[in-house]
């Protein structure tokens, strides 16, 4: 039996940060048809929380240092404030969406970070997403809306870097699916020159990313993302779309296309 | 058919608070065979946030006035903090929870309460349970775990009293199950004299619950607690019991238990 398509779109904490960017987005987002999944990123509130606070705030190689103190803030951020108005929201466009985190129906469960160099505190690395339950959700018309928290099964919640958690679906739910993986945020797609907005690579592939790369013109943050986009199209997902919000409401918009092999 | 039992079991703030008998809370309720729910109040936790935030928090009539960024910190606290806590040490114990508001999966819509007197703010009345996704994931052995969030199926999150989301729960699901509802909290049970903590009410009827509020025995804010199982007892609800923690992991320890008629 062919596999269905299933729609995964992750949306950066940029669109999440601005309310209208966001409605556009999830008015886009409602209107996908068929199967979906939505996993959101964080956004400035989590640092804005912090600082009214008074907590410290570390970031370190674009990871953020979760002590307890900060995890408390993540998961009142990203699961409560954050989670709980984005299902409202697509609720009100009859979208049924249901808010995840990894630690829910045991969906996603991580190893706590163990680095030499850096104690990242209670960061996760993905060992394993289970898809049952996601699957039987799937099939009821339910869209799952995932934040960027897992669990390590012994009562530890533990924060996730978002991209991966969308990649790492992405890449249990191809056994059952036939995967398109959306990366949504505030550039029109993978630049060939970030001081022009327009400059989208619109195909890429492994070759031509390892040669961007090489010659510099692919750097800094953007290298995990793609790192973490060919690791899934290795492993099972059909493809994958990075680019802004209108990419979701009209495919013809101009994006970025990754696919491993020309 | 005979219908399948099925446990609610509410834990009050005041277990909420403290870590010790959470966690003895937590591993008596993952004990319990069978279909089961958990509803869990706020606590304390939200009025720290607040005054942290230096926030006000104004309560009337035992209510709290939830204006827009008191509705925020309640849905970060209630939804983000306690419930994912109370999700990840369940998965801890081998019961499969999955957090919910009343957003997430439509299951529970509310009204914004319109009172001539007074302007509750964000505080929903419910109108609509939905069991049709809770009968689903209950027969996957899903253990679903609601904070006191509802919302109006427009968008808005609403504050809502979570002894009435666990009666309401229980009402709407006693179509399809034999229901039994646990009120857990620090005292023994409903209490004749409210200085000793030992004059546990071991049975309590309508009638019965009557004369003590006429002449005084049961009264403040236990009365609106009562009315309500009273209400949940008339709707189809098998059983309610209201006690301590100890009631959960052992039926024949002593707290009351509610039923209408003699």
């Amino acid at each position: 039996m062919e596999k269905k398509t299933l729609n995964i779109v992750k949306v950066g904490g940029n669109v999440i940060n601005d309310s209208i960017q966001l409605d556009e987005f999830l008015k886009s987002f409602a209107m996908i048809k068929g199967p979906k999944i939505l996993v959101h990123g964080g956004g400035k509130l989590a640092t804005k929380l912090a600082n009214d606070l008074n907590i410290p705030v570390q970031i370190v190689e674009g990871r953020r240092i979760t002590n307890a103190e900060n995890l408390s803030i993540i998961t009142m951020v990203y699961a409560g404030e954050i989670n709980k108005n984005i299902v409202a929201k697509l609720q009100n466009l009859d979208c049924n969406a249901l808010g995840f985190s990894g630690a829910d129906g045991n969906t996603i469960v991580a190893n706590k970070r163990e680095d030499t160099k850096i104690d990242f505190g209670f960061v996760g690395d993905i060992k394993k997403v289970n898809t049952q339950l996601i699957e039987v959700l799937l099939n009821q018309n339910i869209v799952p809306c995932f934040c960027a928290i897992t669990h390590d099964k012994k009562g530890q919640l533990l924060n996730t870097n978002a991209d991966t958690i969308a990649s790492e679906l992405a890449i249990a739910l191809s056994k059952l699916f036939n995967v398109n993986l959306f990366y949504c945020f505030e550039k029109g797609g993978v630049l060939s020159n970030t001081e022009n907005e327009k400059s989208i690579i619109e195909k890429l592939n492994y070759q031509a990313y390892f040669n961007f790369k090489s010659n510099g013109v692919i750097k800094d943050g953007m290298i995990p993302k793609l790192d973490n986009c060919f690791h899934a199209l290795q492993n099972g997902v059909a493809s994958i779309h990075i680019g802004n919000l209108k990419m979701i409401s009209s495919s013809s918009n101009k994006h970025t296309i990754l696919t491993y092999d020309y």
